[in-house]
Order: C-alpha cells, then sequence, then structure tokens
C-alpha cells in the first residue's frame, strides 16, 4: 500500500520562518543603518574589519552579515562577505541608484504599529490607525517621511512614465502632478522635456520637498505648486496631461470616481490622464507583489486597495475617459494605466 | 559589444519585499489569530463564508486570504480558498500536529521588541533586553509562554530522540531532562518506554507546565522534578541518559562547558549526553534555518549563539567527553549531537 514518502510530506521550516520573517527586515534594516553595505563595498570584507569601520561589535557584525548572506544579500567565501549585483546597486550608499532610504518609510514605526494590529483591520475591513481614517485630509509628518525617503525608488516609473509622455520630443506640455510627494515624477518629465511646464499639488508641507527636488535637478522656472487636497484645491484646466501616481489605492472606488471626474475636467481635449499602481490581475493573487500591496493598504487606510485593472477601466470610464490601457512598468512590481479625454 | 541584459539587471522588488516581511508573520499571525485556517478546512472556503464564520469584515478576510495564498499557505481557484497540504497539517485546529500555538512565543512582544533593537545589539554584540542577559537566573513568564506554545514542534526531534534511545527496547533506563521546558523530550521517553524514569529540571513554575504534561500523557508515576538553576541545583548522578534540548545555543562556551561538566559527573560510566541543538556548518550560513538561528540569539540572549559541530565537540571533550556525534533530525532544522562517557 503506497503511503506518503517523506520528500513530500510539509515539515513546519516554513511556518518557523515566516512567524520569524520580521527579523529580515530588521536584520536588512540594521545593516542600512550601521551601513555595512557601504562599508564592505569599500572593502571591509570581514567582521574584524567592518567593527573596526563601524565601531560595532565584531560577534555582532558576523552574525548580522552571516544573517544576510542566507537572505541573499552578501556572499561568503573563505569567511569574506562580498557585495551581491543587487546589494552593490541598491543598498552600498556610494551607489546613484541606492534605495536605503527607503527603510525608514516602508519599515517605519507607524506602518509596523499598524500591522501590530491586522487582525483588527481585518475584522473591521479598514486600518485602525485613526489617520489612515481619511487620506483626504492632510498627514504632514507621514508624507513628508515619503516624501524624503521614497524618491530613489521611483527612477524606473519615472523614466517610463516619461517615455510615455514622449518626454524627449520636447514638444510643448503642461502637466499637472497631483499628490506629487516627493514631486520625482513631474521633475523627471520636466528633465527630458525643456518645454514641459509642471504644476505640483500637494499639502504644503510635502510642497516644499518637492520644491526642493525641482532645484536640485534645476527645473524651478518651470515648476509652480497649488497647496491642498487634490480633492478641493483649484487644478487648474488646460493640461497635456495629468500625472496620478500611487494615489488611488489609498480610497474607495467612488472616492476614485470622483478625483477622476476633477481630473477629466482638467484635462484639455485629448489630453491623459496617466496612473501609476499596483494592479493586480483578475485573480487577486498574481503577480506577488502587486496583489500583496492590497494588505498594506487595509493595514494603513480606511477603505483602500489594490485594485484591478478591470475596477479601474470601470470607473474610469465613469469618470468620462472611453479607454484605457495598462502598461507594465519594467523593472517594477507596477503598472502604468494610460486614459485619454476625448479630442 | 556585450551589455547586461535586462534579465540580469537585479530590480529593487526584493528589497522591497524584504524591508514589508515583517507584514508576513503580522499576516500569519492574524490567521491563526481568527482561526482562519480552521474555518477553510471545515469548509468556509469564500471571504463571505469565512466573514459569516468568523465575525471579521468579508473585504478584510478577502485580503488576508489573498495574500495567504501569495505566500503559499493557503490556494485559490475559482474565487474559493482551500488549504495546502502543510496547512491542513500544521494550521488547521482540527489537525493533531496543529502548531499554531508556536505563533504566540516566536513572534512575541517581547521577542519583537528585542529585533526592534536589532542595531543596538549589534553594535554590544548581545541583546539590550535586561532579562536576556542572563539565562541561569529564573524569567518565569517568558518561559512559562514556552512551555506552553512550544510543545506541538517537538513532536518530531523528540520521537526521533525517543529513538536515538532506543526506547521501544523498554529497558530500565533513568533519564535526566534538564531545562525540560514543556518536558515533551522526557515524557516522550517514558511514553514510549515504561520501564525509563524521568527527572525533570528547571525552574518552579515552569515545572508545574511539564507536570501538567506528564499527567496528560499519563507517566506521572515515573516523572519527577527538581526545581532550580541547571548550573546550581543539586542534578543526582547514575543517569543512563542526560538531555539537553535547546539550552547550549543562550550561553557562551565557557558557560557551556561548565555546565557540560556537571553532565558528565550526573551520568553513570557508559551513559549519554543528548544534546539538541541549531547547529551550523562550519561556513556559518549553512543549512539556513540553523545558520539563522544565531540572529535571535543575538537579539535575545546576553552571549548566545549558534555553535558549529566543531565548536561542541571540543567544549564537550573539555566537559570529559572523548567523542561526540551528529544526527540530522528528520523533518527538522536540527540536529542532535551524542556524546558518550567512558565506561
Amino acid at each position: 500500500m503506497a503511503t506518503p514518502t517523506t520528500a513530500t510530506r510539509p515539515t513546519p521550516e516554513r511556518i518557523f520562518n515566516t512567524l520569524n520573517a520580521y527579523q529580515q527586515t530588521a536584520a536588512l534594516k540594521t545593516a542600512i543603518e550601521l551601513d555595512v553595505f557601504t562599508a564592505i563595498g569599500a572593502g571591509a570584507n570581514s567582521a574584524a574589519a567592518l567593527a573596526a569601520k563601524t565601531g560595532a561589535a565584531e560577534k555582532g557584525l558576523r552574525i548580522l552579515c552571516d544573517y544576510l548572506t542566507i537572505q541573499g544579500f552578501l556572499t561568503k567565501a573563505q569567511g569574506s562577505y562580498a557585495l551581491t549585483q543587487e546589494s552593490a546597486l541598491f543598498l552600498d550608499g556610494k551607489s546613484p541608484a541606492c534605495l536605503a532610504s527607503m527603510a525608514e518609510f516602508l519599515s517605519s514605526k507607524q506602518t509596523r504599529s499598524n500591522f501590530d494590529s491586522l487582525t483588527e483591520a481585518v475584522r473591521k475591513g479598514g486600518s485602525v490607525w485613526s489617520e489612515g481614517r481619511d487620506n483626504s485630509k492632510p498627514n504632514d509628518e507621514f508624507w513628508v517621511a515619503f516624501a524624503r525617503s521614497m524618491a530613489p525608488l521611483t527612477r524606473p516609473s519615472s523614466e517610463f512614465i516619461a517615455g510615455l509622455l514622449r518626454a524627449e520630443e520636447g514638444k510643448p506640455a503642461k502637466v499637472l502632478d497631483i499628490a506629487a510627494g516627493h514631486g520625482m515624477y513631474g521633475i523627471t518629465v520636466a528633465r527630458k522635456n525643456p518645454k514641459a511646464e509642471i504644476v505640483a499639488l500637494d499639502w504644503p508641507s510635502v510642497l516644499q520637498v518637492a520644491q526642493e527636488n525641482a532645484k536640485r535637478f534645476g527645473v524651478t522656472d518651470r515648476y509652480s505648486v497649488r497647496a491642498g487636497s487634490a480633492f478641493e484645491t483649484e487644478m487648474g484646466t488646460g493640461y497635456d496631461y495629468v500625472l496620478l501616481t500611487n494615489i488611488f489605492h489609498h480610497f474607495d472606488l467612488p472616492t476614485c470616481e470622483t478625483l477622476m471626474r476633477r481630473v477629466h475636467a482638467a484635462l484639455k481635449p485629448g489630453g491623459k490622464a496617466i496612473t501609476l499602481e499596483f494592479v493586480p490581475n483578475e485573480d487577486r493573487v498574481t503577480p506577488p507583489t502587486a496583489a500583496a500591496f492590497s494588505l498594506i493598504m487595509l493595514a494603513n487606510t480606511d477603505k483602500g486597495d489594490a485594485y484591478t485593472f478591470a475596477e479601474y477601466e470601470k470607473m474610469f470610464r465613469n469618470a468620462g475617459f472611453a479607454k484605457s490601457t495598462l502598461h507594465p512598468v519594467p523593472e517594477m512590481p507596477q503598472q502604468v494605466i494610460v486614459s485619454e479625454k476625448s479630442a
């Protein structure tokens, strides 16, 4: 009689490791805080050399670096650590593509505290965090932290969006960047198209970060701001493009539709709304990172979600956009939806 | 000229997911708290049916179950969720092998708080938790929680150890179970060998849990206890076996050696010390779960670690054991070291 072989019998190891998965976040965050990747990139490739460089304990660094090796962020050979291609590109402070600042926002105390209350969030179907209840109201500290820490992550998507806007062709274009945050989406368009004019809309304190970035990238002469809520502030009209990057997932669909009606009114005929989002497939479990984003919205917002393309298309149609098309962003787990206003 | 292809170029996705890895722990813990796996096992296989059964919000359950599907703990087909082989065996409350209670201890508030201070722990080379500084002192609440929650995980290793002790042969055997905790290692030997007599050593409040379990498994007539520290309490002598399960990793090697000398004195000639541990290979980065255990000890203890077999063998030799052998535990990321006292 056939009995299950030990090879197919599950073991408790994966459950054990998932209950310990928070340790992966802590280890990566600690390595970033102690600037371990930068130190290894600069040649400190043993626990002793790292201790000399960072001032931390040799034992602590040995255990941390072994753990990072197990997680695939370092390699280890003959007791010597080295960066992987991934950590050299994204975690070494000397790399222009360094994403280390992202750790600050993604695993912030507030967000982790919201996940500590995940059971309650599942019970009520939304965040228990009072500030997360209404993202149409200012929450300066949170969004300034977002603007300051998440800018480096936008490079692939902002360049992809600039490409969709044919920025390199250099034709005059009036662009509204809604909930601009760090402002990098609009700023990238302005950098690539010297005839683009950007209007950034966000809360006043957040716009300061966008304006700092506009200055840093030398586009202030074509960069203006409108302070306030995306739902209430006068947006202006006659835009060629309106950018809606990572905003819809904070709200329920009727609220999104209200915003999209305002966007439709602000666009000139033939103008385009450009939505950047985590868009899961209809099954809502693929692709993994986009689909998993729903849980982040459940924990952090009152009514947010990661919507499918069918949901977006229908909602945009209700708001006046006859047709929307979906474009996966290269190198990123996000997608862009382009919706054109009838000419 | 050859340029790197986009296929080999790393993307930020894995770093993004690692900074969010704490969410995997939260989701699994929430599913256990809401008894979602048991409800699905009982046939509630849609978000609506789960909402009716658990009283939680349908939206919350849909997002949670989608996330668990992404993580591989559920399957989803035509909108209907089902248990995997793994979750049916280990997460459904109706399964005799259910490990759900483990969530309580592994991701306890205290342990997660210790990981919140991981950067400081790496700096000093040991836990910043004052209670973790000396595991030779009682810490009742913590170890009672351990004893109550971790017992189910011991099945594979306790049965393997009972096999190494040839418990099924039923020969008279006097067994000392040091830092017995839930007591399941000694109790399993007693269950399989009606002529085995177990002496359990631990802090008084923890021994109450062991005694409850001894009663539950009907071995109280051959179960006695010695309350106190493994480093100070009179152990008795003439033991055939001394069990040292998951104790050495809390201490530095000189402290372990002190304990092992006491164990050597307590054994009769030809008696065996049985050590259950996370034993990484010499490279300290494989096998992954055993090697990663070092970080848990760094965060939670003053001087603990996951030691290699070479370190254990040398330390045991110093304590009087001429020879030790290593035995991997089937289905588990741990290993057993058998050390024999000369006849």
